[in-house]
């Protein structure tokens, strides 16, 4: 296979099956979801056995536990996909939305309308779930879609991909509209993400590898999703009841998401009071502190924290612990170590709470709450595509509004230009 | 001079003042963009000598009228950007306004919070009104800003820039806020498009030789500009009064502007009535007219269009003409040649006008108003740092709410995530 041909094949199928989407009404791309969704319910026994021969493979060479694991379809699974397609079938249809129509004083009016972004490539790992989330989002929001997954999961995303296209062709709408790449060549992904032709943005669901080879090669803009060093900061003011409850379930709710806290900052006036109790709570959880000086005297089980630490993702039962001066050096700790994912303070003071706010430069910035709920289901999107630590078009979760753009809108009578 | 060394620095001094900018307060922003039009003002005759230097050296260099055209200052085009920095103060600041803070089941308030995206670098020919144009849209935007001119304007540039640091100083904000690179040297713009860690979009506003190297080089995201081949469709049911005043505008109110008309397509039901009296209109302005045959059998004097005339932007009094089928041809002809830019039809059909709007994918869809209308000012953003031709980001004129992003911020009481 011509890789090059290949890709460039379905980059023109996909910018042909968009102009379609685009114009499609809300009715059929909502038919269309839960015709994929009946599809998957009705073929749970072959998708799993789809499934079944990629987890042979898998196992066969040697993939780790983890990868396995997110492999790996049940029964509960494939009903959640199809659960996934039905929830964003329920979501208002973002698309031709018009606003902001105003009257200027050459006598047009002026405004927005809400547009679909075209084509969507999206690369991801060995998950299928990621597979029918993607493909659901791109429809509901009249994208076309190129879908790359990882090549573990290669049966089962092609089963899904017949599931999809049988669904689509059933509403009217293109088959083509959603198209998973079929060869497992790496090739693919250095076509896909420089067809700027065919493709207007890439979204990377992966881990750090996979982002830093797209920032080297990329010719098309991404929406990225780099680590989440999310932070905690514990102020003079903070209300203790409320410190350690946002600590504990920050840190310990799952040590695997990328909004889970990473290091701790505590206000030097309040750390002898409110450290050890919390570090107590973090200890009894099998937590392990990494502390600066003034943290170990305050916590005696404390290891020693090195610079390297400030800004680690662990995505584990580690916790990095300092203590600062106060807001200022926080928001300066923050500003200089973070990844610009989500960070939290807890205060009772309001000046200082809306400084926070203004003066940390993250997606999501959050007063006397977790971290955790950096979501896109708990900010009431509905979905989400992914987390974006970018600041250019869509910052933190990205929902369906993230898949699409503006145009204006002008409407006259005859107005020209003097 | 170590050119990467001495751009690095520059980056971390324009992030550094970034950090400032972003919690610079309204009135503080507005003090330096006055001061900095007042020192213009009083510093007319250095500004017009550093001038006087560029121009003498540009002649000498043999560059082309064109160019050393709009690198000329006069008395008058110093008094229009001092007005524009005024005109900068006196738009309604877009930073920290926060926006949808609602509740959500958890018990947490989720909104958005518009802020600056950070560092800006701005890449642009040698016109010096564009310097301070950009200084003063990224002043008030809470940006830091890198800006690299055109070498031909580099002294009265470095005039501008101590002006622009002598009006942030004033106002207490960091004179690393704006800098001019003071190198001409081409690899400067190399590293100003990889410098990731300290730059966060990058603005070309430049020919097409630019955008190219950019988009072939550029490691960070850019808001750019390409080509406004830009189309006027006569609708069936045009108004041969609005079809005229529309062309009219379209095309020949200025030839060297993105947002002229360089096609028209006309309905075939109408070609016969409405074609010859408008290339009446078009010969006796000068308009060289190229047609498709039919275009030639209503227009004697037309000449034949090629393929590649469906594509040009011509920015000269010549305009590419086709008959179409109606309205399906038409959407299909400007989605397959348009540069995205601006599109207008003319029509009484509201079921057709409502189609153009949504299938016609381009930046500015209008309906019976002439395309010289995108333009920021003419959309009522008081003032514009260019025209994206990028899905991404922003689309069609960026005044200063393109130059910002949106953060999500969260409001709790100690809620966490269950």
């Amino acid at each position: 296979m011509d890789i090059k041909d290949y890709m460039q094949n379905l980059g023109r199928r996909a910018r042909t099956a968009s102009r379609q989407m685009a114009k499609a009404d809300t009715n059929a791309k909502n038919r269309a979801l839960l015709a994929i969704a009946a599809a998957i319910r009705r073929d749970e026994a072959k998708l799993l056995a789809a499934n079944g021969e990629d987890l042979a493979a898998a196992r066969a060479a040697g993939l780790e536990p983890a990868m396995v694991d997110r492999l790996t379809l049940s029964p509960k699974t494939v009903a959640t996909m199809a659960e996934g397609l039905e929830q964003i079938a329920s979501l208002p249809d973002p698309i031709g939305e018009m606003t902001d129509l105003r009257f200027r004083p050459s006598g047009i009016q002026v405004g927005h309308m809400r547009v679909p972004l075209g084509v969507i490539g999206i690369i991801y790992e060995a998950r299928p779930n990621v597979t029918v989330d993607a493909a659901g989002l791109c429809i509901k929001s009249g994208n076309a879609s190129i879908l790359r997954g990882g090549s573990e999961a290669i049966r089962c995303n092609q089963a899904l991909a017949t599931l999809v296209k049988e669904g689509l062709q059933s509403a009217g709408l293109p088959a083509d509209a959603v198209q998973v790449v079929e060869t497992t060549d790496r090739a693919a992904v250095g076509e896909l993400i420089t067809m700027r032709e065919f493709v207007d943005v890439i979204v990377p669901r992966g881990g750090k590898g996979l982002i830093a080879r797209l920032l080297a090669e990329s010719r098309v803009p991404m929406i990225q999703h780099l680590d989440g060093n999310c932070h905690v900061y514990l102020d003079d003011s903070a209300d203790a009841a409320k410190a350690m409850a946002v600590v504990e379930n920050s840190k310990t709710q799952r040590y695997g998401t990328c909004n889970t806290a990473e290091s701790l900052l505590v206000a030097r006036s309040v750390a002898a009071t409110l450290l050890p109790p919390i570090a107590a709570m973090l200890t009894a959880k099998g937590v392990e502190i990494r502390g600066c000086a003034e943290t170990r005297a305050l916590v005696p089980n404390a290891k020693e924290a090195t610079e390297a630490d400030w800004g680690e993702e662990y995505l584990a039962p580690i916790i990095a612990v300092k203590v600062v001066a106060g807001l200022d050096e926080a928001i300066e700790h923050i500003n200089k170590y973070s990844s610009s994912h989500t960070e939290a303070i807890v205060t009772e003071n309001h000046t200082h709470a809306m400084r926070f706010l203004r003066e940390v430069d993250s997606a999501s910035v959050m007063v006397n709450a977790s971290t955790r709920f950096a979501d896109g289901f708990e900010y009431g999107l509905g979905a989400e595509i992914g987390i974006s630590t970018d600041k250019i078009h869509a910052r933190g979760p990205v929902g369906l509004e993230g898949l699409t753009s503006q145009k204006w809108v002008v409407l006259g009578n005859g107005q020209v230009r003097g």
